[in-house]
């Protein structure tokens, strides 16, 4: 994999990731750009003790654009986008319209190749190690930045969850606190250990996999499984067998399994539910989300990725009305195990 | 204020709140009903300390009825809906579809008023405090059944949040544990009494009014303001300004003023946006949640009432996708003073 780190034309960084240590990057962003004026702020909720980002130079960005004027397709005859180059494997560049920026952390995007039109999980398992290695590397090096507390690498499909470019990508944001969900699962991890002497996720992993009737799918280093109390319609977790606290720890095996793994869930998801006439349904829009250990506090804390759909049948989705904004409790319409079975089920 | 408690067919209660002490609620319900069965089950993630409510059950409830068989209007010639009487002020009744039910808690449906076509905006101020009414009695009552631990009464309004019958109503769940916005919001008010003395809320409803710069409307008992720390793109805290736990301790004054303040910021929030051609908006969708004290560990709860808006302009939704349903973490992007201006500028 070759790294090629770039600038564009307003200072923003870019960095092109290439399976050919070859490839050559050397275009120049020739737009005139604006500098980026982010007004991000981070406020304390102190009803809750959660962080909120302020970010009111967001509400103009960029939404649903023509084809034609997609942002993150490469740049061709008289049209420029945010990539210079004309065609590219696996691009990452700072989001202009950043919820978190300067001294308040990082906001990227990360494009999943150059064709507007595929999807993630039309990707070939090279292609989509890749992306993996890219998402690692992100987590190596904004890690490593003064003042970041965790590292999130994310992918939002689908206009119905309010993702505003159609091209295939997903997001990277340097955290400068702790989130809350990622700092409750330390407290409960650290609460475990001190009970039992266990950790938590390996606990919560083995008894999955000896029930079997939430596994989904399950190779020599992976486990996906539906969680015993799964909050969403369909929701999966990918654990590898051996707990390591973030991506850049993961051993050479396990970075070569996850793709083919990763890949057929996605297909699963695509065909959770049937497209037909009078309205077929956009493909299975989905949150794909990686947790790791936290800077601070999250010793007990065990990398795993949780892929899940807001869509509950062919033609409804899953809101988050009253019980969930408002209490942050959920309500989920579909068994654990009815939707372990029925991911069995639609497989490749 | 009479309250009249009956049965509907399947056994579930009904509960009419009548200004008029005379009112006849003496009509039977004669549909011929199967018993409700309810396979709620609640699941603790044991990765979060989070219960989860799993209704399978509920994947195939009343989705966006025709008008004329909306089942919270009166029933009439030929047509049975949930309600046997051909009109009504404000009902109660146990849901059909309940996400908590028998041992794990109880979900009522509140019918603010019979007109199908108005919203709670529309009521009269002796209406409103109709519903106040039947909020605090529903409070008192669902308290003092064993098991419960906190009496969530909420009003989803729109389609956009994944309301499926648009007559007008709202919902109370009683809860048998105690929901996690509610215990974060508890702990941290523990923790500012120990720290400082005094009391969390007092000190947040003081500053807010100190500044004023974040106030949207006050009475004399009463005064809204955006949260210093905002989630939502528009959203309102209304607060009593003497604490208290819960709706059952109101007092007379507090309880005569509240609909005028109320009904002026549900306006308000529907001349947020302009309504335009060539794409006329549906009013605009909220979520209004009166947060009050649990029945264990809430002794610094504060009772007040949050309403917010998932629409951040005109055409635009605030979705919560992979930073929000990912990591529990909000980006807002209309500044909370920008947005308490703006709902000064569309008083009445």
């Amino acid at each position: 994999m070759k790294r090629t780190t770039t600038k564009l034309a307003d200072g923003r960084e870019l960095i092109y990731y290439d399976l050919d240590d070859c490839a050559d990057r050397d275009v120049l962003d020739r737009r005139a750009l604006e500098p980026v004026e982010s007004q991000s702020e981070l406020r304390l909720d102190r009803a809750t003790g959660d962080w909120v980002a302020i970010a009111s130079h967001r509400q103009g960005r960029t939404h649903l654009p023509p084809t034609d004027a997609c942002p993150l397709c490469p740049s061709g005859e008289g049209r420029h986008s945010e990539i210079p180059t004309t065609e590219y494997e696996v691009v990452v560049f700072e989001n202009r319209f950043p919820s978190l920026a300067g001294r308040v952390g990082r906001c990227e995007v990360v494009c999943f190749t150059s064709e507007h039109a595929k999807s993630f999980a039309e990707l070939t398992e090279r292609r989509a190690r890749l992306v993996l290695d890219a998402w690692t590397d992100r987590t190596e090096q904004l890690a490593s930045f003064p003042g970041i507390e965790q590292v999130y690498c994310f992918e939002n499909r689908g206009a119905e969850i309010g993702v505003t470019l159609a091209h295939p990508h997903g997001q990277v944001y340097a955290f400068p606190f702790v989130p809350p969900r990622t700092a409750k699962m330390a407290a409960v991890a650290d609460t475990h250990r001190a009970a039992t002497g266990r950790n938590l996720f390996e606990d919560l992993l083995a008894e999955a996999r000896a029930a079997t009737s939430r596994v989904v799918l399950a190779g020599e280093h992976w486990t996906a499984f539906v969680p015993y109390a799964a909050r969403w319609p369909y929701e999966v977790h990918l654990y590898p067998h051996r707990r390591v606290p973030d991506l850049t720890r993961l051993s050479e095996a396990e970075r070569a399994e996850f793709p083919g793994i990763y890949l057929e869930l996605l297909r699963r998801f695509d065909r959770l539910f049937p497209r037909v006439a009078p309205a077929p349904q956009a493909p299975t829009p989905y949150i794909s989300a990686w947790h790791q250990a936290p800077r601070t506090g999250g010793r007990e804390l065990a990398l795993h990725l949780e892929l899940f759909t807001v869509r509950r049948t062919a033609d409804k989705l899953k809101y988050l009305a009253g019980v969930e904004s408002g209490m942050e409790s959920f309500v989920n319409d579909v068994a654990p195990e009815a939707a372990a079975q029925r991911l069995r089920e639609v497989a490749s």
